[in-house]
C-alpha cells in the first residue's frame, strides 16, 4: 500500500493559501504552517495603521478558512531549520520545537523590509509588514499627538506632528494619503483646542514615483498626492535617522518623530535556511516550474522567489504573482505524482494600482489602460473589496468605508497598550 | 476678576465621564485625565476576551465625546500623587511628569480585581479589568487551542481545553457562557480532526450564584448555565493555583491552564494617595454629597467610594450608582460655586441583569419585576446597546451580534501579539 504524499506549505499569505486550496481534497496529506493563526490582507495594513479599519476586519484565520477540507492541518509555529536530506522542516511552537517531515515542500514566507545595508536606520523605523506593526504605528501615531497638545515647546510640537514616509512605491503613496487625511481631517477637530498643523513628507529617491507605472501616471498620482496637502521630497534617499528626525542625502533635515520605512522589500529570512546562493533582493532563485533551483522536491512562491519572465525581466513581487505561483506549484507537485509533465510559469497580468486618498488614485489596467482619479479609487475599492476573505469581513470593510468616507471620521482611534504576558 | 474654577476629574469610567458631561459648557475649567485615551464599555468586556467582539466597538476615544465642548481639556496619564495642601496633582505622561493644580478634585478611578489576601493566585489568574487584559485572555484562550490539537498527551490536552471562571457574580456567569459557547460551537468545528471536549468550570465559594438576586433568579441563574453546559461548583473557595491547574479549598484539584478571576474586586489603589482610612473594600469614605470624608474640595464617585444608604448597607459596584455620583459630584461643586445647597446622594435603582448565553439571562427589574430565560435576555442586549456610546459603535455591535447569533461564529479569532515597541 503506497503512503499518502505528505505536502508542507509553510506561509499562509497569497502564495501558501492558493497552494493549500489548490490541493484541497486531492489525494495528498497537506500540513500548513505560519506564525500567526490568520491569514492577513496585507494591502489594507496602512489603512489598520491609520486608524481606519480593525485588526480583524483585515485578518482571517486560517482554520475557518479550511474548516470544511479534511486532508489540510494547520500548525501554528515559526520554520527554524530545513533539512532536504533528512526531508524534514523544525518549527518552533507555542508549546516547543516539532520536526515535521515532507514529501514536498512550498516554502512561502514572502518578504520583509530592507534598508539596503542601512540598518542603522530600522531603529527609527515604523514598519508595515505584519498586522502587529500596523497596531504598533496606530499606536505611536495617536500618542505622538496625545503629546503634542500639552507640550510646550513649538519644535518638539513640530517632530510630534510631523511623519516622514520613506518610499515612492504604492504603499508609501497610500500610507502617506491616509495618514495626511487622518490628521487633517479628523485629528484636527479632535485637538481643535490647540491648532496642530500636521505635516506628512514622502521622501523617495528616484526621480518620480511609483516606477512600475508610466510616466504620465506617476506625474498624476505625484499631483494628486500633492493636491492633498503632501509634501514629496523626489531625488535624495534618507542618509540618516535618529528618534528627533531624518536627514537627507542632500542635506535636508526633517524633525519628525515618525519615520515609516516603504521603501522596499527583501526575500523573507526563511530563504536562506536552504544554503543555496540567493538572487537579487535575498530572493530563491526558482525554475519556471517554481522549483528551487537545486532541489527536486522544494518549491517556492511569490515575494520570496525570483524568476525572470521571457524578457528577462523579474516577475515583481505582487500578490497576483503569489497567488498564480502557488496554484502553479501546487499544480506541478499534483501533475508529477501523477506522472505528468510540470507546467512553467506564465503570469495573467491584470494589472497594477495604488490608491492615494479619498477619490485619489491610478490605475494601470491590462499593461494598456489607464486610470486616474475617482474612476481609479472606485476600482481600487471594488477590487480589495471581492478579493478580501471572508463574506463577514467584506461587509464589515464595506461599511467601515461608508462610514468613514461619508462622516469623515476614522473609528479606531484607540491607544491599545500591550496586553500583560 | 475671579478666575475661572479649575476641576480636576481622575478617570474616565462611567463616573468621571458622567461628571465631565454635567460640567460641559459651565462657567468652569475641567481636565479630565485617563491612563487611556479610551473610555471602555466594561460590561463588554468578556465578550473582547471571547472573540465576539473587536476592541475599538466598546472603546470610544474621550476626545471625540468631548470634541464640540470647549471648556474640557483631555490628558492621558496616569495620576501618581494628590497633594491636597497644595491643590495639585502629579501625573505620569508618555513624555515625562506634569503638575496640575485644581479648585475641585473629582476622584473617578473604580475598581480593581482582589484575591482576598491570597495574592500569589494572581500570578496565574487572567483579569477582565482593562481592554487590554480582555486581549491578552483571548491571545492566551486561541493558543491553548492552537497547542491542544499538537499534544499528544491526553492528560495535557485537557487542561489546554478546561477553563476555571472563579465568581458566580454577573462577570463570572457572562464569561463562564460565552467562553462555553466559543468552544462548544465555534471552535469544536475548527479543530474537528481532533475531537477536542471543551470543558469549562464556574467556581463560587458561597453555596449559591449572584448572591444579590432574589433566590429564585439564583436557581434559574444555576439551572440555565448548566443547561448550557458549564460545570458548577458552589459552597468552595479556590486554595491554590498553578499554570497547571486549581485546587479548591475542599480538596478538588481541576487541571487546567486557564483560570479567569471573576471574584471580586476592591477599590482602585488610587484611594491610597488620599492618606485616609478606607473603608471596607479598601474603598473611599464619602458624604451623602459625594466629597471624601476629611476634605472639602476633593470628591469622589463610584466603585471607589464607600458609601451606606438609609438602611445601612453600602450602595453596590455598579455602573449606574457610578454615573448618578459623578453627575451629583458635578452639580455639587456647580451648587457651591454658586452659593447653593449641596444635595444628598439618591440611588435611582432601575434593577440588575446578568447574561448566560445565547438566550438565557436573569433580571430583577426596580426590585420587584424578574425576568429570566429569553425576555430577559432580550432586555440585556436591547440596555447595552443603548447605553453604549457612540452611534458606529452601537451600529457595529449590533451587526455583530445578529451575526453571531445567525451564523453561530465568533468574528475576531485572531492571536495578535504584542505589538513590537
Amino acid at each position: 500500500m503506497k503512503t499518502t504524499p505528505r505536502i508542507l506549505i509553510i506561509g499562509a499569505g497569497f502564495g501558501g493559501l492558493f497552494a493549500a486550496r489548490t490541493l484541497a481534497n486531492k489525494p495528498v496529506e497537506v500540513l500548513l504552517i505560519d506564525r500567526s493563526n490568520f491569514h492577513t490582507f496585507t494591502p489594507l495594513l496602512y489603512q489598520v495603521a491609520t486608524c481606519g479599519l480593525d485588526p480583524s476586519e483585515i485578518a482571517y484565520p486560517v482554520r475557518t478558512i479550511f474548516r470544511k477540507v479534511r486532508n489540510i492541518r494547520v500548525l501554528m509555529g515559526e520554520v527554524t531549520a530545513v533539512a532536504p536530506a533528512q526531508q524534514c522542516v523544525t518549527i518552533q511552537t507555542p508549546s516547543g520545537v516539532r520536526q515535521e517531515r515532507y514529501d514536498y515542500l512550498i516554502l512561502a514566507t514572502g518578504s520583509t523590509p530592507t534598508y539596503f545595508g542601512r540598518d542603522a536606520l530600522s531603529a527609527h523605523a515604523w514598519e508595515l509588514n505584519s498586522l502587529e506593526d500596523a497596531v504598533a504605528l496606530r499606536n505611536h501615531i495617536l500618542s505622538q499627538f496625545e503629546q503634542a497638545v500639552w507640550s510646550e515647546n513649538a519644535d518638539e510640537i513640530a517632530a510630534m506632528t510631523t511623519i516622514v514616509v520613506v518610499g515612492g512605491g504604492p504603499t508609501g503613496l497610500e500610507t502617506a494619503g491616509a495618514i495626511y487625511e487622518l490628521y487633517n481631517h479628523v485629528l484636527a477637530r479632535e485637538y481643535s483646542q490647540r491648532s496642530l498643523h500636521a505635516r506628512v513628507v514622502l521622501v523617495e529617491m528616484q526621480p518620480y514615483l511609483l516606477g512600475a507605472y508610466p510616466p504620465d501616471l506617476r506625474q498624476a498620482a505625484a499631483r494628486q498626492l500633492k493636491s492633498l496637502g503632501v509634501d514629496v521630497r523626489l531625488g535624495s534617499p534618507v542618509a540618516e535617522a535618529s528618534a528627533q528626525g531624518v536627514h537627507l542625502a542632500d542635506g535636508t533635515h526633517i524633525p519628525a518623530r515618525t519615520l515609516v520605512w516603504a521603501a522596499g522589500v527583501r526575500g523573507s529570512p526563511l530563504a536562506e535556511l536552504l544554503g543555496v546562493p540567493l538572487a537579487r533582493g535575498q530572493r530563491l532563485p526558482v525554475s519556471p516550474a517554481m522549483r528551487v533551483v537545486g532541489f527536486s522536491n522544494i518549491y517556492a512562491v511569490g515575494d520570496m522567489t525570483y524568476l525572470e519572465d521571457e524578457k528577462g525581466n523579474p516577475y515583481p513581487m505582487l500578490i497576483p504573482v503569489a497567488q498564480q505561483q502557488g496554484i502553479l506549484a501546487a499544480k506541478n507537485i499534483l501533475a508529477e505524482l501523477n506522472g505528468r509533465e510540470p507546467q512553467p510559469f506564465r503570469y495573467h497580468d491584470r494589472g497594477i494600482m495604488a490608491t492615494i486618498g479619498r477619490s485619489r488614485a491610478v490605475a494601470w489596467l491590462y499593461n494598456r489602460v489607464p486610470l486616474r482619479g475617482y474612476a481609479a479609487w472606485l476600482a481600487w475599492l471594488l477590487l480589495h473589496l471581492v478579493t478580501l476573505l471572508g463574506f463577514r469581513n467584506r461587509l464589515s470593510v464595506f461599511l467601515s468605508w461608508v462610514w468613514n468616507y461619508f462622516t469623515y471620521d476614522r473609528s479606531v482611534r484607540i491607544i491599545l497598550r500591550q496586553p500583560p504576558s
